[in-house]
């Protein structure tokens, strides 16, 4: 019950969480009170448990646009909004936490039928992952990690192709964020002692539950194997319809499952393991971070990042004074960060160890506004609001100054990000009408978390959340401060100087040092670091007891009368000292890649085995080829030039030299995603020298002279030219 | 001795380690055979065990300079000299291993005398490594990781200075390495599996000996301990003198030293921990791997890597596939390792995580140039062989191409990759002066390498290993393949088709599978992958006892004659299997960053306050520094107007508007190494608008459009044009 309190408490200081959410229009659903008794991992950034929710929610957009599939929809979304209705009205009536917890459970299952519906009636994509996998593996784009030795799950390394493109992605990336909004990037320790992630709350929260095959001690993640074990009974003919009807008002409420929810349905359905039949373990609780010991004593105990945030904040104070001390400004991090998932799936979009690129903005709390918004306020957006998802309504795309104007969207800041995210994901190659930004319901927020918008890519696994864009207001921060004591926050001048009574604590450095020897230090930090309230409480101790017991570093030792003094005066301030709010773009860039990879895979059209990659010209890993027509010794010399003076240019480039066809040749330059071509042939042996260009997608060709290629590629590539100028 | 067999045997392969040396060119020091009994570190790559040898060893070139300070040197010299003479004539003799050895040992200690004597000897050094660091820490270009919970010793965090620059040194290593040879790069997990690094022998050498209080359990490095308690015991006064001669014989030896001799060592001299004068344990082994569990079992035991070398060679036949089959091919990787150091020291010289960038060239090992080389040949490097270091001679500036003709350096590639690493790293601001080429005497060598030289900067902590350049021959591939039972090799074609004897062992699958079930699938492989050699014992065995044990997965089959056909038969084969050679240039990056920040450390003359960073354009974090002249409003837009300019030029800068003096703010760009500063000042107001443009070196300024600046800026910072051009 200590968690439970703890969180709510976070969460109770965002006023928006209290308001009362009575139309359409609102910006958060009322379910915290209720559903956050079961928030159980730390973050679900790349959570570790949203797949099935994404996965259910998927062309909700597309089944829109068709009035007849629309018209059979029409009486399910209505029974999801009867039921939202019920839900905030009982909100507002103030009803108990059993009632409201009940009807949110028959919210959940008529969401759940709805989106079954969807998925249904959608058309049939003629997406062929295998096929696309099996490109992406021959041109050793990415694949499993150390395969030689059999493999291990989770681990994926890239090859020379796409580590080409995720450099390119990166720099990109640095660009578009960090130089476009001079951001302090950093490039933190990956390797982090326990009390930090202790204080972020990782090691206490940021765990899945897993059973164990009592025989062979094969692991699976509960809620996993609930669901698939559920599945199966449902396709069972011979059971009979009450029962289904049981297990289908079960099935959506498996995301929200306490350990003893869990454990109950586990018995209650007699599962077993899905792979030997044997006898499973209770729930266990299982840490995501990989743990090691830093140092040669075993006495560090540290783990590897979760995530690259925590590398920023506790650089705060360095940063801010790097900063002149003012705010806001945004740190960014890219790096490698680590899970430890009980069974990874789904190809790059579940991996072990992956590479983030984390933007930490620091505001004023009360200023979230943002210069640059009106620039972009027109910028349109798919949003799908916790409302909308309540109301069993699809998205809607709307302009982000008309959703920050309405509250739909938290702040200036959050939706200028949201709009930026945007303009980057098209850039890199996600397909517009694929992408949407989805509000987390609260139930789903992290415990950090004021207002979170994720944006997601439609792949063939479903609505993939590829983007995190969170409030996680002062959460961060504060922890910090309370586990070190030293105060990360920043100062701000007030309108007019004030004066305020102060309460000072002065460890008396004598006795301290004489009774506590070698923790003198941190307990005089921390006595020197106690906030007003907290100097009552002692003094009113040593007045009651004499002595007041202080936890510093996890031990506990007793303060005496003489080891502090207690000053009380007044004194005229002109700043003002606060905590600053946090807005957070977290970018996967694995599962970004691996949209890019979905939406750029394509089939010339009558000849099914010609697959290709339209990747953009700036993320594709060679810019150009160079292609002799034949292997003719004459196109040598032509061929070594256009080379080193496309290199003198930097443009990356693949000379082909091997046999085959011209056109088997451009065909496999396609497939590495190549957007330009160089072809040396008869003709570009006669002064002056010339020689084709061909593109990718229009397989169209120009011929130009040879010494101007390089600049019209370099242009190409940088986007000052296009296709269609040359 | 099973280790010490095998290392013998490994090093045996390659022919040129047995030649005698007896002239003053030989190309390697005979002491492979005494010294690397005691070889116990897998790869001192960043090696944990050099420091010291560094250490004494620097400021040579300079003392050669010196006909005075020469003069003093030269009886040392010569006594050096002797002593190796009378090693290599005992070699060429075959003396025995114990006679050879006292031998070597008394070398050495020539070797520290002559060594102790130049460092006495040298000019000192007005660099105050204390006022860089401030300056460092000041700016954020780096810090100690977790400083406001204590810190983590080992463990730095690049801030938004280090993080640019080091950014920008790997782009620039990208375009001077891959982009340049159209190096194939990948990127690969860090978490690797026990067996890979059981193959490797990281999981058995990659370690070092350390000592622990017996009472509070703080290690110590053996090595480190030992040497300074016997330092210290010199510096005693009422030490007689026999005892420190006793002494310092010892002192060169330790870093050759067993575990047996260390503990006996730690005994004789009655050794206590430094720090609090208890008793220490024996010495222990230490793996200096961080391990982990992956997977929720605990049954995965994994390691962060060591080294990013093994995920390539662990994808070798992706990549060679992937190069159409051909070689030779170079790949490349930038990415972290990790090694838990037991006391790290020396700041970011030794770190318990770093980016390293590494080269993996495969080739032939019968073909060794390299097209490219004869480009490079006039290249002076100063080269500092092992023979020279023998024959207490200093290093020697030599052209590559006359050191591979003298086969001083092995050959062509691995002469044209030092000639590269040169070129690269003078580019990137180190100082040509004071960086060496120091090749390796056969007893420090790791177990895998057949020659290594390590490009060597000079910085305080004496001279630094940045770049090792190693000729790791075919170990890493014959590795994993016998670990695997996954052949790494490449074919090329025979000069004529040869007919040969083919051995073949058919696995009969029908009893295999019988018997052995689910390890029916790894013994089948591994009887399809013997080769004729074991062939022909499995034969024998078979005949003899009717049975033949054979070990897979670890675990022991016995294989019975129904289970395999043994097919002997001749074959017309047109190509040739071989194991690749692969030549490693192996890149430090914070290595490289702390030599170029001291390199490039300075002060202005006449004003000891007004230190600053000559960093080359190429790798400072911002290019330029936009300066209003003073705070009035009427700059505000052009500032702003240039800031929007500089970023759609991709120019990374800083608007400096805060107040202080012109030339305050000068001098504060200047600390952070920002080459080009632009000032809008009253004339710039006037039509057409002009701003200044000043340079940091000289510190000169010119006047110019502001609508050019942006292009000149660029033009500037890419090295297209010069500041005396503008």
């Amino acid at each position: 019950m200590k968690l439970v309190a703890s969180t709510l408490q976070l969460f109770s200081r965002h006023s928006f969480l209290s308001k009362t959410c009575l139309n359409g229009h609102c910006r958060k659903v009322l379910l915290s009170s209720v559903t956050v008794l079961h928030d159980k991992t730390a973050g679900p950034k790349w959570g570790s448990k949203k797949s099935r929710v994404l996965k259910v929610a998927k062309i909700r957009n597309i089944a829109m646009n068709d009035p007849v599939i629309e018209a059979q929809l029409a009486p399910l979304r209505k029974s999801v909004k009867e039921q939202g209705d019920i839900v905030r009205q009982l909100k507002a009536d103030g009803a108990g936490d059993i009632d409201l917890q009940r009807a949110v459970a028959e919210l959940k299952h008529r969401k759940k039928a709805l989106e079954d519906k969807e998925l249904a009636l959608a058309p049939k994509d003629d997406f062929d992952r295998m096929k696309m996998e099996d490109l992406l593996k021959q041109k050793f784009f990415y694949d499993q990690s150390f395969a030689i030795y059999g493999g291990i799950n989770g681990l994926y390394d890239f090859g020379p192709m796409g580590c080409a493109m995720k450099s390119n992605l990166l720099q990109a990336w640095r660009k578009h964020f960090v130089l476009e909004e001079q951001m302090l990037e950093v490039d933190t320790a990956m390797l982090t002692p326990e009390p930090v992630l202790k204080a972020s709350g990782h090691v206490d929260r940021f765990q899945d539950y897993m059973v164990k095959d009592l025989k062979n001690g094969e692991c699976f993640r509960a809620d996993h194997l609930i669901e698939a074990t559920l599945e199966k009974l449902l396709e069972d003919k011979k059971m009979p319809e009450e029962k289904k009807e049981e297990i289908r008002a079960l099935l959506p409420l498996i995301d929200g499952m306490s350990k003893e929810d869990m454990a109950e349905t586990l018995k209650k359905y007699n599962m077993k393991s899905p792979v030997t039949g044997n006898d499973l373990t209770e729930p266990l609780d299982f840490n995501l971070m990989f743990a090691t010991s830093i140092g040669p004593t075993g006495q560090i105990k540290g783990f590897l990042r979760p995530e690259t945030a925590q590398g920023i904040f506790v650089n705060f104070k360095r940063l801010l004074e790097f900063n002149q001390g003012k705010l806001p400004f945004a740190a960014a991090q890219i790096g490698n960060s680590f899970r430890n998932e009980i069974s990874p799936r789904s190809g790059l979009i579940r991996v072990r160890e992956f590479t983030m690129a984390e933007i930490e903005h620091f505001c004023d709390p009360t200023l979230k506004d943002h210069p640059k918004f009106a620039g972009l306020a027109d910028t349109e957006l798919m949003l799908y609001s916790a409302c909308n998802q309540m109301d069993g309504k699809p998205p809607e795309k709307i302009k982000i100054g008309d959703a920050v104007k309405d509250k739909l969207v938290a702040n200036e800041t959050l939706g200028y990000f949201m709009a930026r995210i945007q303009m980057f994901m098209v850039k890199m190659g996600v397909d517009a009408s694929r992408l949407r930004f989805r509000q987390h319901l609260s139930n789903e927020m992290a415990h950090y978390a004021c207002d979170c918008w994720d944006a997601e890519c439609k792949t063939s696994y479903g609505w993939v959340e590829c983007v995190g864009c969170a409030d996680r207001s002062c959460y961060d921060l504060n922890q910090h401060t309370k586990a070190t004591g030293v105060r990360l926050s920043a100062e701000k001048p007030l309108p007019a100087p004030k004066t305020i009574d102060v309460t000072e604590c002065v460890p008396q450095k004598g006795p301290i040092g004489k009774t506590f020897k070698q923790n003198a230090k941190p307990i005089t930090e921390h006595l020197t670091g106690l906030s007003a309230e907290e100097i009552d409480t002692l003094e009113q101790n040593l007045n009651d007891k004499g002595a007041s017991d202080v936890v510093v570093n996890g031990q506990t030792f007793s303060i005496t009368k003489d080891m502090v003094q207690i000053k009380r005066f007044q004194k005229t301030v002109h700043v003002e000292e606060f905590v600053p709010s946090v807005i957070e773009p977290s970018f996967g860039i694995g599962r970004i890649m691996y949209s890019i990879f979905e939406h750029n895979f394509k089939v010339r059209e009558g000849d099914e085995q010609r697959t290709y990659l339209s990747l953009p010209a700036a993320i594709a890993p060679y810019k150009c080829s160079v292609l002799p027509l034949s292997s003719n010794p004459d196109f040598h010399g032509l061929v070594q030039e256009l080379s080193s003076a496309l290199t003198g240019a930097d443009i990356s480039h693949k000379v082909d030299t091997s046999s085959g066809s011209i056109g088997r040749r451009y065909a496999r330059t396609d497939q590495i995603a190549i957007p330009y071509g160089i072809t040396v042939d008869f003709d570009s042996l006669k002064e002056p020298h010339t020689a084709t260009l061909r593109e990718r997608e229009t397989m169209k060709q120009i011929r130009a002279p040879i010494s101007e290629l390089p600049v019209v590629v370099k242009d190409l590539a940088d986007g000052r030219r296009t296709w269609e100028d040359v």
